[in-house]
């Protein structure tokens, strides 16, 4: 048997706290929210006995700030909640507490009591704890807090008594001076990251500037302001593009990745850095660090952002190898380690090392790039292949950054295993890349959709869902023909409310891939330019314009979590909903997943979760097309002609009782 | 941006560890394992690019040993296991660690070098790590690790440089020695309590010593003693008893409960201490110290240990309350406050303020009573109402206990909300009491095991499942009859490893309730004395006894973990089975859950999951009564008669291929 000395120290803190959520590996990272949202707290709160709690929900805005503090409400079950609005980006800290209360026990009892010899004992023993309140609180409440023991001790029958005792307000009072005898438990500090609604909710369209000029001739940024009416017309509010800086001439590759590279090869902007600077120059022939800031002015006038491309690692004539050798591996040949992944090799690309004996260093400089373009006016950051580089960096990185500046954005493009996009996306990545382009049967959609949006993951991995990259043309889309650009299209924007596609290959339905099998891109604009007709008739750019409009104009797009899969009895059909929390704004969307053949099935809807009075017809809305149908019960069939049109995206309209309603759904 | 100095300290560990099973709460609890078992723990881990892991599990038992290393086995998806046998009695400590290792990472990517001169630059690299371990190794190794270098160095073909490269001595060997300067990434200290087998494995029987005495007179421990026989007889393990200590007289109970108490009335047994004593004293009734000392001993030639009842409680004249008057909580009119949950009283039971100013001496004076029962012998307590006491008390009290005298069982009295049974049982109670009594139907039965045996509460919460108390006469048993106790014997006997009864009220089917719509029992032994007519001719003695045989006989019985419900096309039945991880013993029960009617249905078993060849049929044998069926096929019918047996007990046995096997089952 232990000494007494040796007991543990908290051994009267009887409250227990546990089960807190959200909370992400137990508080090692930060759960993600956007401004304005509540940020709902539960936990688990009970003691021995039949003693009544205190919980409470602390919550202050970063380390500087004073608690404030929220009173949970029971939920049954010894589960409580309460919730504090995320009224400014940044860090938020949280944390639950819970404590016996004296009073709230006692009040209990009271309640109870029937014998009246007993309720005159337990009235001294209120009025005693009363009175201790008393004296913690001075000034007017004490004097009152006086009044109530007086009335207590002194209530003539039962009933008097029982309603003294029993009354609201003296509990109200005596709550707010708690007996500090008695220790709170209280739960570690939790952290809640508060980003720009643009974090939940966006539309990209990556381009290559270089592209962007006449036929044959070198793109400027002055070229790509020339086209954001039409992109903005389409609809999309971010603006990516690869990276802009001087491009290496050393190893440089050639079109379609060859290995040598002719004089007039462009080589790849991720092959960063040439004798005219490295990630924080421009190349010259897209502009002038003035150019870029117009863009970045001209784009924002157009409602769109600029995000930009971070690719940390440097082509062999990067002015950092130079400058910097700890910075890189060193083989024994006295050469820098290029980067490979045998046997494919990538010479034109020389890693950082990121643990070397210079890391921190490094590291700061490697931040200062971000602080540079930050300084140029861009708040969005698309950071490529950061599974390459140590998640203790990223943590850093990011943290440093949104401490000074908490709009920015870091999207993350790593595709590889699970595990580590989610460490990614813990480690404080705003949005990440997902598995989507690979997802096509309804099997699959289904699964990964239910995971990316009711998974413990969704409160940290916010997906962005891209159905084409520069990297990934998938076979879907090869040999899917127009039904399956427009589907993909209609999946992304529709299934998550981040998503983008690199254009303008998507609209104009490049298919062709490099070699059979293969999910790059034949005449890839990572190595050349490419001459883009964006005026072609068959365009899907009018498409796109009318999923972005739908997305804007429907709250119930701006989120993930409130997705719903419903039954069609066609396993080449997925039938969805997104709805907003109060169920005003409802969208139904049915894609038919098969771009060859006409497919039809009887949908089954959950018309009492939907707020639909079966009684009555309701109103489905088709918002690409403007067609509405008369909806009766909860089945109801649906057929789609991939040759018209792959999906119907349908507003709910719900029977129309009122006037108001009336002119509001027609 | 931070200034470099401001970066984490452990910015160059690139591994991850992440996940680990099992951890209760982040390690905050320990999960508990029973003595020769594996302990297997899994985490994910990762790390950044394509460089290789090596995984390790560490473990030690309690704080003083030094750590052993297990290297773990990946599993796909960054999935990492291994196990240590759980080999001594008390509490182990376990962590993950993972470490990038540069000879592993240089392996995997010399093994897919094609090219020539990569391989022979890739060969120096290798050979400078080498050099490296060599130097690390020193002695032999050294040695060694040098002829390798000069191997790799001098092979004259690609195929002789590719084969020195890539032999596994040399790999071995390496990893022997590895870099110090990669700092590898250690989880938290997790713990597991291990404990004896009877922990995991155990039938109890409860009963009350004074009434094992001769018709109308107060039994003793050699009434008892005398009884042993019998109740060994029927296979029980654990006999257990009520409190035995000397009775309050001040406020004590009548017969039924009633508030006054004749001359001639014992008391509640719970009504802990008298003038005779307390908690360390024996009712004098009973027998001197002696003969609770010869039980002991008698009870362990019978194969069984007796399990005492500790309830930290006093009657209004146990010695406590005249000596430690700062252990209770003193009313304003100067009296003690007695138990009550208004409107009950509870006038012949005083609690302990467990956190009053004293508390740190009320808590050791309480520990020292077990210490003083387990000088007496006793190495099983079963804990009354712990959930009215503080969580920290039993996580104190427990670990004192146990760090001296790790075989001891503490076995959890606690009816009442989830969460609290479920932090006495993260709070060290080996076994926990559970709602089994109210769980009649067949989705309760189904709902209810599936969480016990599969959730993540089975890492710490051990069920024991009583069909009856003597506090707990289900409605079930009242109207049931025959049928009803001994279907809910054999439910509690088959679904839980650990199981229990109040006897010899159970084998006998006292069903009378004190009142209508009460589960109290009419003239409980809690109150008065009772004479059992053990020798009644339907006692279920014998069916007991053959349920605790087959429990006995069957290792799939000893374990909780590996039940599985099988479908029965008939809601009044109900099937499932428990199997050893080899599959060598699979026991399927089937119950039919109505006491009155004849029920029958369809099972469908999993044949492939079972191991049974469908190509032949499969015998089942009834193991209660001894009956063989030959079953073919995965669906097969049963029909149970209340009247006869309600339920089937079937040793499966496979198609017989080999003249043992036929010995084996016939």
């Amino acid at each position: 048997m232990n000494a007494p000395e040796r007991m543990p120290p908290d051994g009267r803190v009887r409250a227990v706290v546990e089960g807190i959520a959200p909370m992400v590996d137990g508080g090692r990272f930060a759960v993600k929210r956007v401004i304005g949202d509540e940020m709902v707290v539960e936990a688990d709160c009970f003691t021995d006995g039949h003693d009544q709690l205190v919980c409470s929900l602390h919550y202050r805005y970063d380390e500087d700030n004073a608690w404030s503090e929220q009173r949970m409400q029971p939920l049954g079950n010894d589960r409580w909640r309460a919730g504090f609005v995320c009224a400014r980006l940044g860090t938020w800290h949280y944390r639950v507490s819970a404590r016996v209360d004296s009073f709230l026990s006692w009040r209990a009892e009271f309640a109870r009591r029937v014998d009246g010899e007993d309720m005159r004992i337990a009235a001294r023993v209120g009025a005693d704890l009363i009175s201790a309140a008393a004296e913690r609180a001075g000034g007017v409440h004490s004097v009152q807090l006086g009044e109530w023991v007086l009335r207590l001790l002194g209530a003539g029958d039962l009933e008097a008594l029982r309603r003294e005792g029993m009354d609201e307000n003296l509990a109200a009072l005596v709550l707010r001076y708690p007996d500090a005898d008695i220790a709170p438990a209280i739960s570690v500090e939790l952290r809640v990251t508060v980003e720009r609604e643009r974090a939940r909710y966006s539309a990209w369209y990556e381009l290559f500037p270089r592209s962007a000029g006449r036929p044959g001739e070198h793109g400027s940024f002055d070229d790509v302001i020339r086209l954001l009416p039409e992109i903005a017309g389409m609809g999309f509010d971010v603006l990516y593009l690869p990276p802009i800086h001087p491009i290496g001439r050393e190893q440089r590759k050639g079109v379609n990745n060859t290995l040598i590279a002719r004089a007039e090869d462009v080589g790849s902007p991720w092959a960063i850095g040439a004798a005219e600077g490295g990630h924080k120059a421009i190349h010259p022939q897209l502009g002038a660090p003035a150019d870029f800031r117009r863009l970045v002015e001209a784009a924002r006038s157009h409602g769109m952002e600029v995000a930009l491309d971070i690719a940390y690692q440097c082509a062999p004539d990067h002015p950092y190898v130079r400058d910097y050798p700890a910075w890189f591996r060193w083989r024994p040949d006295g050469k820098v380690q290029y980067a490979e992944n045998p046997p494919k090799k990538y010479q034109d690309i020389y890693p950082f090392d990121f643990t070397s004996s210079d890391w921190q260093n490094l590291w700061f400089e490697l931040g200062s790039v971000l602080e540079f373009w930050i300084g140029e006016g861009v708040r969005i950051f698309r950071i490529d292949n950061p599974h390459t580089k140590p998640f203790p960096f990223w943590e850093w990185v990011i943290a440093a950054i949104k401490r000074q500046y908490p709009e920015v954005i870091f999207l993350a493009e790593a595709f590889t295993r699970p595990r580590i996009m989610h460490r990614l996306a813990k480690a404080g990545f705003t949005q990440s890349y997902t598995y989507f382009a690979w997802r096509n049967t309804k099997q699959e959609l289904t699964e990964y959709f239910t995971e990316l949006c009711s998974g413990p993951g969704r409160e940290y991995f916010r997906p962005n869902c891209w159905p084409n990259t520069p990297d990934i043309l998938t076979e879907h889309l090869q040999y899917g023909g127009t039904a399956a650009f427009m589907a993909r299209a209609a999946l992304a924007a529709t299934l998550s409310a981040n998503y983008g596609i690199y254009g303008p290959a998507f609209e104009l339905m490049e298919s062709a891939p490099r070699e059979h099998g293969s999910e790059e891109y034949l005449d890839s604009e990572k190595y050349q330019l490419r001459n883009w007709d964006r005026a072609r008739s068959d365009s899907l750019a009018p498409f796109l314009g009318r999923l972005n409009r739908i997305r804007r104009e429907n709250p119930a797009l701006h989120h993930d979590w409130r997705l719903r899969f419903h039954p069609i009895d066609n396993d080449s059909m997925i039938c969805y909903s997104k709805s907003t929390a109060d169920m005003e704004n409802v969208i139904i969307t049915v894609v038919n997943l098969d771009p060859h053949n006409v497919q039809s099935g009887w949908v089954t809807l959950d018309l009492d979760w939907l707020r639909v009075d079966p009684a009555h017809s309701y109103q489905m809305h088709e918002l690409l097309s403007g067609a509405r149908y008369l909806w009766n019960g909860p089945r109801n069939f649906v057929r789609l002609e991939p040759a018209r049109a792959p999906v119907h995206i349908f507003h709910l309209g719900r029977h129309l009782r009122t006037e108001r309603d009336f002119d509001y759904f027609l």
